[in-house]
């Protein structure tokens, strides 16, 4: 279980990210993987919540991951850990994943037979959301230590995002977090934005973003 | 106090950064105001942990504050309540600062009769690290919440810079963060950094770093 290889992105040499990010949806749908980018900033809780995660759908939908990283291999050694398929990327010292490194991805991954594939981005606010991936849903991480004004600070993650987990409530009488108003500056940014807070030390909020994740694969593989 | 204005900064036309920074070091020299590029994630209590540091400095130094950030001035706000001198500088979404925007901040801040400068870089470990924006020091802050697996992660921020602030050790009882491992691995990266643990919420520790900068200050100051 514990093996997994470690691919060396190139740099991209398409004009237009945009366009083959939309390619890549298309590529993806047509091979009925669904494809999830998961943002956030150093330590907030990635890989646990995505063990968790692993965890709570693996029984119904066939999983794998890739975890992007300037150069450690740190996430998939653990992630490999869950028995699920994963590839750990290397960006080279990028900050970033556009949609033709995470077709490089996907490719040495191997997608037959997958229902879901999450690819964990590099761990930082600003990049990584300047630049579509091709997934077909965008998820960020806040964890209670960082702050409640982050999506003051950092809009472009909260506004491409269609769901924002707040992580590590287990330490929310140790931090000066308002859960309210995190709700509302998210909000602000992108008014359609869903918000799950869970702990995943705990296990606490896993099961309802689980169970949001299945219904949302679900309503795009029953999409034309 | 509650005042400061807002840069929006221009991207550099300059093509090598490193050659710009060690001129913009020399100019800084040459006006006797000392430099430093304070780094750090999102959420890892930079402006808290300035806040603070201010406290302990101001009376014998005479102190500037340059806040970058994508888009708001939330921290701004924060700083200029401390009653020292401050600009915001937007970057207009990108993830660092350079030497020349450091350059051109540094003209809007104006430094006639500071002693030191500190320059709040975008919250981000990996791109900020990569250029050098002329500061004497660069400094970065890791937090109890982040883990301390980090230097494993994002090696050049921990190699680039001449000290590590550890903040949020008031929350250590309730995270899985081991004190020796990050001393370990942040020295992995960089043998010579300085590690300072504090709580820049409970004032932990800042009396420790404060004294260690004065000493820069003064020995940058004697340098020929």
């Amino acid at each position: 279980m514990d093996s997994y290889r470690i691919i060396q992105l190139k740099q991209s040499v398409f004009a237009d990210n945009d366009a083959d990010a939309d390619l890549l949806r298309r590529e993806m749908k047509e091979k009925g993987a669904f494809l999830i980018n998961l943002m956030s900033s150093p330590g907030s809780g990635k890989t646990t919540t995505l063990t968790k995660l692993i965890a709570a759908l693996k029984d119904e939908l066939s999983i794998g991951v890739m975890e992007a990283d300037i150069d450690s291999d740190v996430d998939a050694d653990t992630i490999s850990a869950t028995g699920v398929k994963v590839i750990q990327l290397h960006t080279g010292g990028m900050c970033h994943l556009d949609a033709d490194m995470t077709r490089q991805g996907i490719r040495q991954l191997g997608i037959e037979g997958l229902d879901l594939v999450i690819l964990e981005n590099v761990g930082n606010l600003v990049c990584p959301a300047e630049f579509d991936t091709g997934a077909a849903l965008n998820m960020m991480i806040l964890s209670v230590p960082e702050g409640h004004d982050k999506p003051l600070k950092y809009p472009l993650v909260f506004q491409v995002c269609n769901a924002m987990i707040i992580n590590k409530t287990d330490v929310l009488p140790y931090f000066d977090f308002d859960m309210e108003k995190v709700s509302k500056f998210a909000r602000m940014r992108n008014p359609n934005i869903e918000i799950f807070p869970i702990s995943a030390k705990t296990g606490d909020g896993i099961d309802a973003l689980a169970a949001w994740l299945k219904q949302q694969v679900k309503k795009w593989k029953e999409q034309e």
